[in-house]
């Protein structure tokens, strides 16, 4: 649906083309900073500067409206598949590490912990697994190619490397944040390594 | 402090031995239910059947009580150090595991965030980073004793082992949970080998 249907009411109010940006950024912010309590249709009407009518004609409730905001801000490209597992692996991970350093990423936790406590809200699938199930798809085809030893474990490769890079986005103290973002490549390179061939040497 | 100064009030009121049992269990459980915001001295109070006042004779305000009831609650013990690199992570990893299942382990999840986005409750190393700064020292020591090559990296190692068992614990929907427990000693088995000849590889 685009957003004109929902901002363009029946009383001819102009055009608001950032309508669902600035919805989604509020719900994102509040998100992260109050958790699941702090989105209230009211609070995102103030924050986003919309009326809470035309959320409402957007969205049937506060449920609905979070789920397509985290949704679609939310988004790793696990469509890579180039054929070099080793050059795949590493944009993913840099792909999480990347979002793991901003509001994005402290969203991604977050769903995480409430999929598991709020079902009512956050429907199965909606926590991490799409994300970490489509990078799975890679480790089987790159076994299929030859490159990945039969045996190996996409689980736990996807584990350890979406796991690490969580790890070390969350423990760097805010003030150290510019500097591990700094040596991102470095620990990237390590990580992408140890990876493999901790995930592999289990399969030989 | 021991409980009986805050319970044994002035009046003469009855010790109430499971006065700080009740009262962390509850932080606990409304802050996996509803995060900061839904931890208020009232809340807890109420939920732990207790004065209000009784809480504010033993803390200060409801940030401390948080802090307080969180580093009672969050605990592994990563002293061990049996000079067995191997069973000494995998015990590290089982505790991590056991913990994740339950709400102590949401909770932890969600310090680990609110670590980040609130410093003004959280101090620096009120996160995840004791159990894993400690958890580095068993490396040093492997490394010591030549268990480990000299150059394995103790943080993507540690990364790695907790990082993967988050993973693990958070993205099993809860359908599936029982029967990811009952599989916990092999998914441990496998990632303790992985963990170790990733970071291994890299330093060879």
């Amino acid at each position: 649906m685009s957003s004109d249907s929902a901002t363009t009411g029946q009383r001819g109010r102009p055009r608001d083309p950032d309508f669902e940006d600035r919805v989604f950024d509020t719900v994102v912010a509040l998100y992260v900073a109050h958790g699941l309590d702090g989105v209230t249709m009211g609070a995102v009407a103030r924050g986003a500067r919309v009326g809470k009518a035309s959320l409402y004609m957007r969205w049937e409730d506060r449920d609905s409206l979070i789920r397509d905001a985290l949704a679609a801000r939310i988004v790793l490209d696990t469509g890579v598949d180039t054929g070099d597992f080793r050059a795949d692996l590493r944009r993913l991970a840099e792909q999480m590490l990347d979002m793991l350093w901003t509001d994005t990423g402290l969203a991604y936790m977050r769903r995480i912990i409430d999929s598991s406590v709020h079902p009512e809200v956050f429907r199965r699938g909606d926590g991490s697994s799409p994300i970490v199930l489509d990078a799975r798809r890679l480790v089987r085809n790159a076994i299929e190619r030859g490159e990945l030893p039969r045996g190996t474990s996409p689980t736990v490769l996807m584990d350890m490397l979406f796991g690490a890079s969580v790890m070390h986005a969350s423990i760097t103290p805010p003030g150290l944040r510019s500097v591990a973002q700094e040596r991102s490549a470095d620990y990237l390179d390590a990580l992408v390594d140890a990876v493999i061939a901790g995930a592999t040497a289990h399969a030989r």
